[in-house]
Order: C-alpha cells, then sequence, then structure tokens
C-alpha cells in the first residue's frame, strides 16, 4: 500500500480524538495518559528557564548539535546510570519527546513489508509509526507480565522478525510490570531471532514502590552478555512536563549513528532552550523530592481507583491492582458487540476511557479498555468508576 | 533500496562536519547557513520565556495539540498575512523548524521510487529527506531566478513528477530570487504536471531592501487561480533564534491532514514552550524592528563580502551581487578535480566553504561552491575572501 493510502485511511489518534470530548462539562477523563496538572513543576521550570538563559552568551540560542546538547545528554546519562549502567554524553541522542525515539528507530529499522513483534495490546503511537514504515505488526501473546518469550520465539520461527516493542515497566496499556527473569528470556528470544528490541521506558520513575521495578532490558543485557542488541528510549514528558517534549535515546554506535542521520532530515535537532532547562532541572536536589511526590501521589490514585473499581465494577471486568505508571487495563467478563457506539455511551453518562480495540495491531479488540487515573482528582476517580459501571453495563446487556 | 541499506550509505551532512572545523582557531567560516551570534536576540527572548511561564495556569506545561497552539498559530497567519493573505490558525501546522515541515511534507507525498523536482543545486538537508523516502530525486535545469518552467515541463512530459521543492526567495544555496512572472510560469508548470509545489521560504524577511521580494508562490497560486497545489513552509531561525525551533506549514486540508497524522507519529506535538514564546515576540513592534536591524546588518556583510571576492576571486569565479538570504553562490572558472581534497585545503589556509557538490542530487558537481556571509565579522569577511582565493587559486592550478 502506498504511503499516501496509508494515510488516507489512517484514522489518527482515537485518544487524542477523545481529549475533545473531555472539555464538555462535567465529564470524568479515564482517557488520556496525561500528568496531573497539579503536579506540573511550574515554579521550578519557570526558574530553569530564566537560568537557562542567564549566561550573555547568545549561543543558547545558535543552531546546536543533531544529537543534543552534550550537557544534557551528561546530565541524563548520570540520571539514569542506576538503571543503565555507566554511559557517557557520546552514547545518547536527545530526541523531541520519546515519540521521536519510537519514529526514528522504526525509520531507522523497518522497511516496507519488515514484521515488528508487539503485545497483543501495545501504545497505538507506535503502532502508527510502524504502519507508516509499512512494517507489518505482529502481535504476540502476553501475560499480567507482558510478552511470552516462547510466543515471540514462535513468531520468529515463522518469519523474520526485525524489530519488537516493550513498554516492559509499568506499561501503556496494560500497566504491567514484567519482572527480572522474564525480561532475561525474552532478552535472549531476541538475540536468537537477531531482532532489535526497542525498550520504550517512560514509567520507570513512577513505581509507587521505588525499589520494585527491575532493572532496564539494557542493563540486563550488558550484565549477563546476552547479545541482543537494544534501544532504550526515556522520556521527561511524564516526570517533569510534556510541553518540554525532551526524550533521549540509547543504542548501539552504528545504530546510533543511523538514528542521528535520520534526524537531522527529521528536525536538525531538538528545542535546545528546553534541553537546557532539563540541564538545570536534573542538578541538585529538587528532582528526587519532586519524583518522590509524585510516586506517592499516583499511588494514592491507583489504589482510589483500584479501591472504586472494586465496589462498582468488579462484577463487569477484572483487573491486576496497579503498581506504577498511569493504568489499569480491565478484562471485560463478556464483550462489547462490534457496532457499540462507545462515544455516545461516554455522552450519555459522563465518563471516557480507552476501548481495547485502540491497542491492537488490527483494531479487533473488543473485550479489554484501558483507565488511566493519572489526570482526575480522588473524588472524581470515584464518581468515574460509577459511572464506568454503568457505561459497561448498557455495552454488555446489548451484547 | 532499503532503509537500512541508505542509511549506512548516507554520509550525514557535510556542512554539519564542516562545523567542527569552524571551531579551529584563526578558521574562517563562510560554510554554515547560522545565524550572526551578534543578531541572536537573547534579552527580548529571555523576557518572552518569562512573559510565556509568568501565569500560574500549568497547563503551558501539559500535553498540547498535534497541529500547535492555536494562539502561536494565530499570531503566525497574521505575521504572515501581507505574503500569504488571509488565513485562520486551523490553515497551520506548527513543526519542529521548517526542516521537519520538508520531512512531514515528504513522508506525507513521497513513496519510494516517486519523482521529487528539486533545482539542479538544492538544500542538502532536503534532498536527505527525499533520499530517505526513497524518492527519485531529479535536478531541473535553473538560471539566475531559480528553477526554469520549461525544463520542469520537460521532466514532467517523461515521468509523473509528484513533488516540487523550492527554495524561491534568497535560495539556498544560490541566493537566487525568483521574479513574479517566473513564478506564475513555474505554478502553471506545477498544476499542468499535477505535482505539488513544497515553496520552502525561510529567507523572505531577510531581503536588503524589504520590498524586492515578490509575492509568495502560495500567494500568486491563489490570486490567478491557477490550480497548482502549494504547501508552504516559514521558520523563525533565521530571524529570531535556531535554538527554539518553531516553523510552520500551510497547505490545502486533505494534505495538511496528513501532515498531522504523521507529525503525531513523528514528535506527538513540536515544544509548547517555545510556541508560547514566539507568540509574545510575535505581538507589539519588536519584531519589525529586529528584522528592519537584521535587513541592514545582512546587508552590509552581504555587500562586504561581495566587494571583497571582487578584489580577491574576480579571476576565479563569478557572481551574481547578493540580494537578501545568506548566500553567494560561486561559478568557478574552471573545474576543480574530482579528488580534491577540500578539507585539507580549508586546513591549510584557515578558511571554510561549501562544495557544490554538497548540493547536487547525484553529488557530481565540481564548479560551483557555496559562501555564507551571515555569521562572520565584515573584518573576518574580507580575510575570508582572500583566503578562499588561495584556496580557489590551488585547487584550480592542479587541475
Amino acid at each position: 500500500m502506498s504511503v499516501r493510502a496509508l494515510f488516507a485511511k489512517a484514522q489518527g489518534s482515537a485518544i487524542r480524538e477523545l481529549g475533545l470530548l473531555a472539555q464538555e462539562p462535567d465529564m470524568v477523563s479515564l482517557a488520556g495518559g496525561m500528568p496531573d496538572p497539579a503536579l506540573l513543576p511550574l515554579a521550578p521550570v519557570r526558574e530553569a528557564y530564566a537560568r537557562a538563559l542567564a549566561s550573555d552568551n547568545p549561543s543558547v540560542l545558535q543552531y546546536g548539535p543533531t544529537d543534543g546538547l552534550p550537557a544534557c545528554k551528561e546530565a541524563i546519562a548520570g540520571f539514569l546510570a542506576t538503571h543503565l549502567g555507566p554511559h557517557g554524553p557520546e552514547d545518547w541522542v536527545i530526541t523531541t519527546g520519546s515519540q521521536q525515539g519510537i519514529d526514528l528507530a522504526a525509520r531507522t529499522l523497518l522497511d516496507a513489508g519488515d514484521t515488528v513483534a508487539v503485545e497483543a495490546h501495545a501504545y497505538p503511537a507506535a503502532l502508527q509509526a510502524f504502519r507508516f514504515c509499512e512494517a507489518r505488526i505482529a502481535g504476540v501473546a502476553a501475560d499480567e507480565q507482558g510478552m511470552l518469550p516462547q510466543a515471540l520465539a514462535d513468531l520468529a520461527g515463522r518469519q523474520r522478525v526485525k524489530a519488537i516493542y516493550l513498554v516492559p515497566t509499568y506499561g501503556n496499556p496494560t500497566g504491567a510490570l514484567m519482572g527480572t527473569q522474564r525480561r532475561i528470556e525474552l532478552l535472549k528470544a531476541a538475540a536468537s531471532a537477531g531482532a532489535v528490541l526497542i525498550e520504550d521506558d517512560p514509567y520507570r520513575c513512577l513505581g509507587f514502590d521505588e525499589a520494585a521495578a527491575p532493572p532496564t532490558l539494557h542493563q540486563l543485557n550488558e550484565e549477563h552478555r546476552l547479545g541482543a542488541q537494544v534501544v532504550y528510549l526515556t522520556s521527561f514528558s511524564k516526570t517533569i512536563a510534556p510541553a518540554l517534549r525532551v526524550g533521549a535515546l540509547l543504542a548501539p554506535p552504528a545504530l546510533r549513528r543511523a538514528v542521528v542521520l535520520a534526524k537531522q532530515a527529521a528536525d536538525i535537532h531538538s528545542g535546545l532552550v528546553d534541553q537546557g532547562v532539563l540541564v538545570q532541572l536534573l542538578r541538585g536536589d529538587w528532582l528526587a523530592g519532586h519524583l518522590a511526590a509524585l510516586r506517592r501521589h499516583y499511588a494514592t490514585k491507583g489504589q482510589a481507583l483500584h479501591a472504586a473499581l472494586q465496589t462498582h465494577a468488579a462484577d463487569l471486568m477484572s483487573w491486576q491492582p496497579p503498581r506504577g505508571g498511569m493504568f489499569i487495563w480491565g478484562t471485560l467478563r463478556g464483550k462489547a458487540p462490534a457496532g457499540t457506539d462507545w462515544k455516545a455511551l461516554f455522552r450519555e453518562h459522563r465518563v471516557l476511557f480507552v476501548p481495547g480495540r485502540e491497542f491492537s495491531a488490527d483494531g479487533s479488540d473488543a473485550g479489554h479498555l484501558r483507565l488511566s487515573f493519572a489526570h482526575p482528582s480522588v473524588e472524581r476517580l470515584h464518581t468515574g468508576a460509577q459511572r464506568l459501571a454503568r457505561v459497561l453495563r448498557q455495552a454488555l446487556r446489548t451484547a
């Protein structure tokens, strides 16, 4: 299919369209993955901009290196050293949000017709990036720890798999946390398949228990010399502010060089003032305290939504209690009919969530939904769970 | 050729690599297209950041619309209304620099094997974006007004041309200014070929005589109802600051929607604080005065380099006196041998410029060079012209 035909067919992000509905009066949105506005650190960010621009050297406004400000890459390497091992600034590429990391990795790795493996339910904007490369997207079976290594090995036995995309730590959409042993097995399967593993890791710092997250796939691969190729992506959109669009990509040298070439053509470089701001925010003690507050806050909210669902929706769906990130993944007890008009139900009952089909490679899912507890207040989460139950009852009754 | 093979073959931007040489002691760089640091408006930008973040509404740090902040699009539409006619914010997409506009337009329009027409010498990062789409790049003959409409029509008679890429106003690399009649003829040829015309217009506000630039291709197309499809790209990298990475794209509705879908997958949206800063800077009178100062300053420099070349290099090359933008395009009186080691000559004589081959689709040119007068001081431009003459004398002698 031609790229133009792909665009004619493309639906755009349903989640971003739900964002418009979220503006309507008295709507409780459990849809988007947006940070809680109360946790956006306006005063520290404001001060960081002032400090980043305090020098009288106008070079802060000039063109900069395609792979990013060395000081920014060094600060990120230091910040993530406990999760990734020691790295120098030369190992990193700053990206325009981690979404650009996904897109650049996809464009560098995937030719038309190539297969990329994803979990049966995956982040829609990654699926979109893979579709625009005209890649074949293979949904691989997953459980509450994420992708099953044997299912990946089976796929790789049937066809060449070029890349594997995972959010293994408090995943989007499932919230799943992949354990250490599962990670090692998956890395072995990836290495054996000769597939590059894209580890998208924006939620790592949002674990309710800071110590609960296993090491990154990148680090396990290095430590155990498993021989996989891992592209690691991080983001500050969930921990500092989405508006800044600062993400970063860590990749083996040959791949990193190709990504830098792709980035030259994509946008020359990412915003430099925002990179300077990140340098300011990663210095000193502020971020550690901020992340601790985020963890407590989102833990309270995640537990509140979990409790409200137990009260109102336990007969309608099952789910795992959240341990981090922003999402609860519901498995319906029954299936919503194919033609369910979710938008009409959302409008009627004043609640939003994302139907599971948005996360499946072929848009076929009818038995799941994603709930985000990040944005509404605890009180609104309770209201949202009540309304969700009404929506599901109506949808399943017509089934 | 596969995308991976393309990346293995890709050389990266020679101009950005010359940037490293430019850091060496006593080097005069006539290579890059970077603004003069003395003209980067640090104090107004600093104040604009403070104003953009002055509100206590944390939504300035939240995710935003993929097509950009409405206030930013409205400010750009107003700023460019005299050059483009009336447009609403809904007609625009904010891009991460105008480079992203080129890349998104390319990805939306071009399938593998499609032909994109460019002038015989064209902006290398656009060529790179087209190459990564696996497009066929056809260099079309040009004169001192840019692309020849008959040559475009001849090409379109031989094969389907999907897109045409032009910098018609103080072009990069040639500095050429396309006259009104030529623009109309070219639009007719584009319309007749059914090709989308990408009008890349970052230098429009840098005409030495503000009144000299003809209307945009976009505006002529509308006014004369010529029936071409025009994608118009603007940038604030040359007029305010490259570091901000704020550009914008204006396109017919169906194309614009496809570009927005591509941008969702590319980076979700561009930096919002930078967009808010642009809103601040486009308000009030500051920008008009700043642009007047830029025009005077670059006119002085362009004329200084022109005069210095007349003194030192008239026997070695010919060129048109610059009328705007940042570049003088030299046509050598003779050809440099294919194996000329320009880097060694640059190192020996302490001057940098960009050999013409970097701008030709097939890398074959041996008879041109691009000189930028934007960055060095007037005194250094004189030194640079003297040194340039030594480099050329040595290169042509060995021919």
